[in-house]
């Protein structure tokens, strides 16, 4: 074992790296000269979490031919180097790399990082797994990431990230800034891409850094010095030295007089001019220049041989000053100046880096995997609930792989869908295996719970329940069976929402004969709706592509009933043979549309009803009985043909959008109209790869639409890029919302930009904004609110009009890196078809001002749907010998309608991590935008509480301490501040948590009586 | 001083490169094991000393854009590498690199390094400054640059390097074998580059690794164990691991069983797929793989973490045994083995990588640098000699410089003109640099001796020498005066040969009242030839270019008069005014040829008569009246275009010469004669761009060429590659002889392989040779020998013919990596012109068996002409107040004339370097091909020789000593050995050095009383 052997030797390197060179010795002592503009060099590598390689790929540096890049190399080479001179300085972002670093470093290096890191030397910075995305991550998910990653930072260093990093992702959301950024303790974000417009005002103005308040509720309470870089996140040209790189060529200092090209004159020249130039557009005599860029310093030495150069020779020189530095000192020193900032609202998307090139098609880009994230976040917080009601088993199964799956793909070359294809299935991959994980876990903790009156105990339970991931696509072979031989279904649903919820739900099952009852043996009322072929075929196509092999049974219908589910827990529903075919649920009458017949087809069990015409089948109005709603509404697809990028080289591809025409799809006119009980269904064959589903419920006011679209033609070699338009005639002038990361609504203006003069050379895709929630238009009388599933693009084009983007399928890669079309297929036996995609939105049309109800608490519900799991019964009465109903809180308990509980969490050390989250913004609901406030002992009920402590939003410090270190900031001609809501402090005693609009609370809970965990 | 104080810190850096991995600890132990195949991994870095990027470009790491390379990176990484593992080895080849880091280094770093190398972790190996090219390279450049190396070694670190590692040159001569193998004890030598058809069969008969006999003299006394790589010097494919590189897609070892991809049992499965395939191919079970290539290990940690983990699992697998190796490892486990190995004789030249690939275009590509590298390394010889007579100054100026200028541009993409434009530009800017500093030290030396009889003495000389390194240009500032005010022009011509020699000396004067006197005043003969317009246009033309400046005068004549010099001596000669115009010289008539003339013209004033038509102007009659060698002979000029690969991508470019079309050029036949008594010229304008002067000199029985080519034309795109042609009607049936390395002749038979049965596709290109002194044909009667005055590209194509390739200019790149046609201009403020030379060949005829002792002392004429310096006289009669004639030795002796003095150098230690070479092999000459013998104490006349000790021929061990190491090979089928002679040792009271045909002895001669060297 000849490597440990060494390690006495080993320490003679250790002179090696003292010595540069033998006859200069270079002063890099510098820390910051007040008189003098400062120039912080910031040595940094930005390593995407995944992108043109997979992260694993990336960090062994394996995959060569496609990209050189080894994060190992950059930590291996880092450590001696940053030891080699403590004036050196080094920033690590990517906790996702870091930490598989980390698992493989022996004690000995572990402890000189220790060091490193406590010395300031190297900075944990942005903290999170990945630098996430801000468009189409949801803000549930941005913390959850970065809370793995601050907590784990926490662990090992005690310490906290004091910066935000987000250099790379392609425009900025409010919910980065003051939730991601103030939230969590950060003193300053920075970041690189904002529209190119924006920048040239901003450098103008010196008002590249500016004090951001990103929410309109929490305002200044919640606001972070924000700046975004000059130009990019790379140095100024001709300061850029990675190792073996032809990619540039910045001249090296050399400053050897033995040797040619001797330039210390000139480089010292060079680096003042580009000091000067830079603090001419910036406030303060601190300029930064971010040392680096993506996979940099895969041999550092190569890097601080020079920057050491720089400093000891333009500091000799005496016009400057230069330095090694960090965001955080940058920071500090801006601070320190005094000086005032001016005010940014709201956000930065979208985000255009020249001329026809917005970056608004990523929004939509790889629906599918964006839908795998949305569901696979809604699994892994019911998850973690369920885990904590078990207890959490450090060994597994845990929900830890799950995680890690989501944490990292939230990455903004992920999540995005800016990645290649093959680095989208290694994502794709990890969600699967956490997924797996995972279920294991809510089978065992649902097993748990509902064994636990039985005589086996719930210690070792012996329900084994089954989940079924496909059902969107009609699979789930648990429920198609034949339940004739006397086999019951045991359907357990879990609510993760804190309120009591009814929801109608829908299970394949392969003949008529069944029924359904509820927890109490009671009979509920049910339908079946006919599995149509259409369906049936991409079924089957998909088992087969996905899990290898052709399913067995043929389902013929969905069994749809009504459950009710007490908060964080759940209601149990057994499925059963009946001798009377379709006992309760009865065979709706198929109804086909003539195109010679004028009158219309009134769709809608309940309140809503839909009016589509009779000859066309278009839908043409939206009449609300209840709220006296009647309003006019088309709804129709089009679609925008790509441009290919022969004209100026610019093609609309993964990251940018960019249309070259409009295509409206004339639907080909068929609807089929299933009606019943609990919901109406209208299918419509929109055109030979569009179909398209839309649901009116019996107690739901809004209508549920659900595309199929795919495989999208490109025999014709154009790309095309499918949109839905719901168009109104609301007066919406111009003005519609989108949610910022799924949380607050910003009102986005057609063609108009607040922060300066927008020149429109895009007129669609530079309207376009990422939508994760919703998005609504209003007037004075009405609002028309959409809500989605995943993360899209949306606009409102035309006034009265909502514009979403559901799927793209590209034939050109659009020059920003990624060097593939997005072109997504699905293959059998390496036969290949465009992917087809399924996935639904959600349709309201209230008065005027009423709106948010819905979007906030239905699209909690859309967040958060209900978690099943199946069971079969053998004729045995499942309620007699299992706990049929369960709720985690008291029984007398909900939450209020203005509050989610985000997360609910066992953590590591047994202490459990919640976060509530007040869903509505200030003035959003007459009701509910109020402070509110949440009963601790009645969330915990069966447990003691020990203590709370509130932390920040990343739970790796207290909150008290976080807010006793924030840096206060000046603001440009700012008066006094109004004052902000913001809930008080939780007594011990009482233990009530307030929350103001849009606040989040994170708290540690510690209970009496030491918690058994699961072993394993 | 950061750096500095941190050192005390740094040693914790130690265990940081000692772990690998927290799980993973690789065992990398492994030796030879006797019963398997061993797979010798040796680690190694080809840096090019120059090529794309400069020298010191790449040294530091600058000019990215062309090439990442930096060689400080891989030398600074590779010693923490080696620290972490001593089982780890490195081979490091190229001094001139490793000095210039090594420079720079702290004593700390130089004593670790020192362990490293005496450990035999870091091998030296090859140990010149450069990796010498074998074609274009003369032998005593390649000894000079080799003892610069190897000295250093030995200096520094008090080791002899065992191997000889020309992995990258473009063939192999038998001179680099036996005399830069065998003679400076080497005991084994590796290449890559042999002919694919060689390749091919000696794979399959497993002769790629031999015992090469290169000298039919010195036979098995200088033979060497050589290996040919069975394909190039990279690792087998998929084994390459170079930091951020892309170039190449190997998977690492990826051996993290948390992370995707695991592949250990893959990659063991490869790598022995891969060694079992080469051992297939390979005498005895060991095989090596060099890994690395062109400037790898620029983060030296990425091999050598893959190399651990191959050699941990792999070893683990025990199907085979892999292990850190050396080429001195592998060749001592060759000895061990006991195997017979066949014989090789010859070279390994010309080289074709593929079909109608073959690399002899290098041959004469850049031969204005070619002609360049030759006049430098002659002036070294001589200014070595003059430094050593007046003392060595270690401060300067001294001949360091250059030596080093000259030892760099010795590189295989130096002199070979295989190098970018820039890169070539710089190696002539080094010569230029080094020529200087030593132009000085000749100047001082010869002042020295000049002056030291004078009042003011020689160690502070007076006189101020100039000379003129534009003569050849006819551009001479000290003599382009007006002599009728009185100042006379001194002339001191220096012979650094061992033999007393005549020449005709030649001076651009500015009229023609001029008289010329010998160091006793005798006025001697001397002749005006007219400076022709042709002439002058160049010579302008080319000062303006060269030195930025119009020349000032306006030089009329070349004033020509005969020096007779003693060896190691020089002569003075003082030209002064006269009234009598051209007084002893006579003003030649011009003779225009007409075209309707039919007599002929007769040219020589002395033995030799050419004989031209007076028609045509064309050479058609060798004649000389004292050998009565009377010979058909015509001279002609033809030019191939050149391949610009657009029918198969195989260009004719720098390395390659890929005729498609042979254009003979018909001289415009425009004829001028010029008479005199010491020479006659004949003036031939070719075409608008050749140019040529013949001249027969009245004491000299050849005939010389001088031919001045260019601008080549190619404006018709069509690259052009320009031959000349000698042809006679000697039956030399196919074969012809040229010279390896400037030493010995190898018999060349037209489209015939010795080796292998030879597939002709290339005729011409094929059959082309490299000529460093010259070539010739014979046949029973008549020997047609043809010298050359720098290194050129050569062939026999047709009998009884020799052409020579003189100039290329080229449209199109070769694709062997240059990626740059060779195109070379010239420039006046930025207006340039295909480069135009000048130079020069020999020509004689003689009966057969006669030729060689022309060759062989001409030729040592040709690498040695007079040295010229110059200084003015004020009325004084200069012979009173000087020396005007010396020698280094004994009046009364000279070298025999089969031995020449290659090497006379004052050691930095006061020593003195001696080499003495025999000019002749066995058989060549009836009379000179014997043992022939030295007396040293004459050599060195005025001083009592302490000892003399024979050393190896890089003289870094005492021949004894390196002759005691000595490996006996076994061969293939041989019975006894002939006996080969050589010299006997050197009694220690006689000092009689002896030498055998072809011997070169090289010695450290200490001298009673310490030389007082010049301090500065």
């Amino acid at each position: 074992m000849a490597v440990q052997r060494l390690c006495l030797l080993v320490f003679l390197a250790s002179v090696f790296l003292c010595a540069e060179s033998k006859y200069r010795v270079y002063n890099t002592t510098s820390g910051i000269v007040p008189g003098k503009l400062n120039v912080h060099l910031v040595p940094h590598s930005h390593d995407d979490v995944g992108w043109l390689k997979t992260i694993d790929q990336y960090y062994v540096g394996s995959n060569t031919s496609i990209q050189g890049a080894c994060v190992q190399n950059v930590l291996d080479s880092l450590v001696p180097a940053l030891l080699a001179d403590k004036n050196r300085k080094f920033i690590y972002v990517e906790q996702a790399f870091f930490q598989r670093w980390w698992r493989d470093q022996s004690e000995e290096v572990q402890n000189i990082v220790k060091k490193l890191v406590s010395s300031g030397q190297l900075e944990l910075i942005n903290g999170g797994m990945c630098m996430h995305d801000e468009a189409t991550a949801h803000y549930i998910d941005m913390i959850d990431q970065t809370t793995l990653g601050h907590r784990f930072i926490k662990e090992e260093f005690n310490v906290t990230p004091r910066i935000g990093w987000q250099i790379d992702p392609f425009g900025h959301s409010a919910v980065q800034a003051y939730l991601l950024g103030a939230e969590v303790g950060f003193d300053s974000l920075f970041f690189a891409r904002i529209d190119y417009q924006d920048r040239t005002k901003r450098k103008n103005e010196k008002s590249l850094e500016v004090i951001w308040r990103g929410s309109k509720s929490l305002a200044s309470s919640a606001q972070i010095f924000a700046g975004a870089f000059p130009e990019n996140y790379e140095p100024p040209s001709n300061f850029y030295y990675e190792v073996n790189d032809d990619s540039t060529d910045s001249p090296i200092v050399q400053d050897d007089i033995n040797l040619f090209d001797y330039n210390v004159p000139q480089r010292v020249n060079e680096f003042i001019a580009a000091a000067v130039s830079q603090a001419n557009i910036t406030r303060t005599n601190h300029i930064m220049w971010t040392m680096g860029t993506d996979f940099k310093y895969q041999y550092a030495h190569t890097w601080f041989r020079q920057m050491d150069k720089f400093i000891h020779y333009v500091n000799q020189d005496g016009r400057v000053n230069a330095l090694y530095s960090t965001p955080s000192i940058y920071t500090d020193a801006k601070y320190a100046s005094k000086e005032s900032w001016p005010i940014k609202t709201d956000d930065f998307f979208p985000y255009a880096d020249r001329v026809n090139a917005y970056w608004t098609g990523y929004f939509t880009s790889r629906p599918a995997l964006k839908g795998y994230v949305r569901a696979m976040s809604a699994y892994y917080l019911a998850a973690r609930q369920l885990e904590y009601f078990k207890g959490r088993s450090k060994l597994g199964p845990n929900t830890d792989s799950l995680a890690d799956a989501l944490a990292i793909v939230q990455h903004h070359d992920a999540v995005t869908g800016t990645e290649k294809q093959h680095v989208a299935n290694d994502y794709a991959k990890r969600l699967s295996i956490g997924y797996t994980e995972a279920e294991k876990v809510v089978a065992a903790s649902l097993a748990c719970i509902a064994d636990s009156t039985s005589k086996i105990g719930s210690s070792n339970p012996q329900t084994k329940f089954q989940q079924c991931p496909l059902l969107n696509i009609s699979y789930c072979p648990p429920s198609e069976v034949d339940f004739s031989n006397g086999k019951n279904l045991v359907i357990v649903v879990y609510n993760s929402l804190g309120w009591m919820r009814e929801d109608v739900i829908r299970i394949p099952v392969i003949n008529e004969n069944v029924v359904v009852r509820d927890s109490k043996g009671k009979e509920i009322e049910s339908q079946l709706l006919p599995l149509l072929n259409v369906s049936v075929a991409i079924r089957n196509y998909h088992v087969t592509a996905y899990l290898g092999k052709h399913p067995r049974a043929r389902p013929s219908y969905w069994l749809a009933f009504s459950a009710t589910v007490p908060p964080l827990g759940f209601s149990t529903y057994i499925v059963s043979y009946t001798k009377r075919a379709a006992a309760t649920s009865e065979r709706q009458t198929e109804y086909k549309s003539e195109s010679n017949q004028n009158d219309t087809i009134e769709v809608g069990p309940g309140n809503l009803k839909l009016i589509y015409t009779g000859k066309e089948g278009k839908l043409t109005q939206y009449i609300n009985s209840r709220s006296l709603v009647k309003e006019s509404v088309q709804q129709s697809y089009s679609f925008y043909s790509a441009d290919d990028g022969r004209v100026d080289l610019q093609a609309s591809g993964a990251y940018i959008f960019r249309p070259n025409g409009t295509h409206p799809i004339k639907s080909v006119g068929k609807v089929t109209v299933l009606r019943g009980p609990l919901l109406d269904e209208v299918h419509q064959r929109i055109n030979p790869w569009i179909y398209q589903v839309t649901r009116v419920y019996k107690v739901k006011e809004h209508a549920e639409v659900e595309f199929t679209i795919g495989p999208i033609p490109k025999d014709d070699g154009i790309g095309k890029e499918i949109v839905t338009q719901i168009t109104t005639d609301l007066k919406s002038n111009k003005k519609f919302y989108t949610d910022s990361s799924g949380r607050d609504f910003i009102e986005r203006v057609r063609d108009y930009r607040k922060d300066w003069n927008l020149e429109v050379n895009q007129p669609i895709a530079g309207n376009y904004y990422p939508i994760n929630l919703g998005t609504y238009i209003k007037d004075d009388s009405t609002e028309l609110s959409v809500l989605v599933d995943r993360s899209v693009g949306g606009a409102s084009i035309v006034d009265g009009q909502l514009e979403l983007m559901l799927h793209r399928r590209l034939v050109a890669d659009d020059s920003r890196g990624v060097g593939e079309a997005l072109n997504e297929t699905v293959c059998i036996h390496n036969e290949c078809t465009g992917l087809t995609i399924v996935g639904k939105y959600y349709l309201r049309i209230d008065p005027s001002g009423e709106g948010a109800k819905w979007r906030r608490s239905f699209g909690q519900e859309i967040y958060s749907p209900f978690l099943l799991a199946f069971t079969e019964q053998d004729g045995d009465d499942w309620t007699k010998s299992h706990i049929p109903t369960f709720s985690g809180m008291d029984p007398s308990y909900v939450l209020p309608d203005n509050v989610a509980i985000i997360t609910l969490q066992e953590l590591e050390n047994g202490k459990v991590l919640l976060r509530l989250a007040h869903l509505y913004e200030i003035g959003e609901d007459k009701d509910l935008s109020v402070m509110s406030s949440v009963e601790l002992k009645k969330v915990f009920p069966k447990k003691k509480i020990k203590k709370v402590t509130e932390m920040s939003l990343s739970a790796n410090q207290g909150r008290t301490e976080m807010e006793k270190k924030r840096l206060v900031w000046k603001v440009e001609g700012s008066s006094k501040e109004p004052k902000v809501l913001r809930g008080g402090p939780v007594d011990a005693v009482k233990l009530v948590v307030e929350l103001a609009p849009m606040e989040i609370r994170t708290f540690v809970v510690e209970f009496n009586g030491k918690r058994t965990t699961t072993k394993g």
